[in-house]
């Protein structure tokens, strides 16, 4: 129900891929292989591998090759990326490479859909939220200093939040609204707290009906609020009080992992980082240094990232076809890795998707 | 187990009540009247009614009158505050009594220990930690302004952590951490996005054990660090991964929340505010508007907040019986308050604590 990007009629469609660190080398191989299984389903798909990350920092001094970013600019149209990993101490020069890249591409969108799988097919799902995060600004936009103090050293980051920049995550909010059947969308803040930044963030996503054309087109949808506290809270004991959360950058963030927690894994949350003209899909879960290089990875976040992907691109049949796959292998239960409870390997898992796409 | 805030023998206990909001009028009598059946295990309790709050605010135009502040830093030896509504618009001239009040008395730990009843006496619980939050910077210091740019309206907020501020709330959470029998202590941070801020926080945290005195004092204490986002996420997965949780300010607030979730309700959850020389007891919980005034609000966080304030004085005795009276009732499970999936009023659940205690 997302909407969708172009239906430009493509001869082929250029994924750049970086898997970045960590398990994303091995889940984002399984997205690529679930796309080149839908065969002529989606333009033919072309591949190009991309370096980013921590590990080649640590090789190269850099975490975003400028190459990297010329390629997906000028030749993508889409891109898979994995996981970063995060240095345990300030390192000098490194800068995460996934934030950089939203704000590089303006994916100023980050769509988090945490849907339960369903016990059967066509059964309501007991969630079945989507988090819709601001995903170029708030505290992430990394103005920090740090200065000494009479008392020590004080450090100041900026939080940033602009008009234009809610609206255009509001009107995103609500046509994914209007495209469900509950139709409602919760604004996530802490304006009791933060009266002038979130008070902007609220007050401009609650302006987006009055300002829509054509008028009246956002009438069916309902609009609710929380603050950012209380939605977590909300969130574990009545999930089902969600269906469309908006929310600035940092507690779209956090409010999509406790949302992971509660269909089973991270492992299972795909995300898409979207803009008016490039779509990245990005599994929400981390690099999980714990188990990397095991093989035993959950590749279904990232397999269903591609789905979102390709949905937002226009190919819903593709992104069906893919997202039943997966759904079917958890409801079966027979073939799942660790994190789920069971003791398959990610390629024994990614098999049994490609198997039934 | 935290650390008691005076030995000195007082000939009477002096406590502001401070109701504030909402259910916050029907809470606060209940903590009132549990300190009141302590009788003689404490000195005598005094207790002294202050205003504050947004109910306040919409009569007189002020949301913590100058006199309050003054009775609670001249007069009072502590005090119990209820809960603050937040108005559902921007307010000019509103501004949170409760973040005021923080910064004024100096209350620079929030703790709130978040502890599932076990089924019988002396088992262990399924969920056993204390947030301890930093409660005068960060987000909370409420500096932000608003600017028109050329795409609209564009609003700063600045996020303040200092090298101060974070050792002494290191320091607490080490003491409280020392002081249980797990002695795990995770510091909670978002340092890869705020490298800066965070990075110092963290730091701050980590090098409390190098300064201690006398040296070696933190020794048995083990150190973790958690993303605030994974944070939340394994809060939900596996609380039992946690024992003390160090947070700045706004990850504080809404991981407590989280953790309250687990428990089963917000309406069990206490806290104490508290600095080298004040202590100021609150539920977690808020005003709650849509059952305020109709006698059925959960009093049992109040009533723990109390005690928790009392323990902090040095009071263990007195605490003690009152915590061992709350978990005695939920335990029974007769008589409890809707939140908890009871039927009885808030004066009942009041009356049921007073008997045991
Ligand atoms: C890796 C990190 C910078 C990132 C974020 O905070 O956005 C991650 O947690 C996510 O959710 O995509
Ligand atoms: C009421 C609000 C300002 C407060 C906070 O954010 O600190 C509350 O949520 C809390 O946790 O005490």
């Amino acid at each position: 129900g997302l909407r969708s990007m172009s239906t430009a009629t493509r001869s082929s469609l250029k994924i750049g891929l970086l898997p970045a660190d960590g398990i994303g080398h091995e889940v984002i191989p399984a997205a690529r292989d679930a796309i080149l299984a839908l065969g002529s389903t989606i333009p033919k798909p072309e591949f190009i591998s991309l370096n980013a990350g921590f590990e080649y920092f640590t090789k190269k001094g850099v975490a975003l090759p400028e190459e990297s970013i010329d390629v997906l600019k000028n030749e993508c149209d889409c891109a898979l990326f994995g996981a970063v990993s995060s240095p345990s101490k300030k390192v000098v020069g490194y800068s995460s490479p996934i934030v950089a890249l939203r704000k590089i591409l303006d994916l100023y969108a980050n769509i988090r859909p945490v849907v339960s799988v369903a016990p059967t097919p066509g059964e309501k799902p007991s969630v079945d939220l989507v988090v819709v995060r601001e995903n170029t600004e708030c505290l992430y936009v990394k103005q920090e200093e740090i200065t000494p103090g009479p008392n020590g050293r004080e450090a100041r980051a900026t939080r940033l939040i602009t008009e234009r920049a809610s609206r255009r995550i509001g009107t995103m909010a609500f046509d994914i609204a209007l495209n469900r059947p509950r139709k409602l969308l919760t604004i996530i803040h802490k304006s009791n707290v933060l009266s002038i930044t979130d008070g902007l963030f609220r007050e401009t996503v609650r302006a987006v009906p009055a300002n829509a054309e054509p008028a009246g087109k956002y009438d069916e949808v309902t609009i609710a609020e929380q603050l950012v506290d209380s939605a977590v809270y909300k969130l574990f004991r009545d999930p089902q009080e969600f269906d469309v959360m908006v929310a600035p950058n940092l507690y779209g963030d956090i409010l999509s992992d406790a949302a992971a927690a509660l269909v089973g894994s991270l492992g299972l949350i795909p995300s898409i980082n979207t803009g008016d003209s490039f779509v990245m899909g990005e599994p929400v879960h981390g690099s999980a240094p714990d188990i990397a290089g095991k093989g035993i990875a959950n590749p279904l976040a990232s397999i269903r990232s591609a789905a979102l992907m390709l949905r937002q691109l226009g190919y819903s049949d593709g992104a069906n076809r893919i997202d039943k796959a997966v759904d079917e292998v958890i409801r079966e239960g027979r073939v799942l890795t660790p994190d789920l409870g069971g003791s398959s390997k990610t390629q024994e898992v990614t098999d049994e998707v490609l198997k039934r796409i």
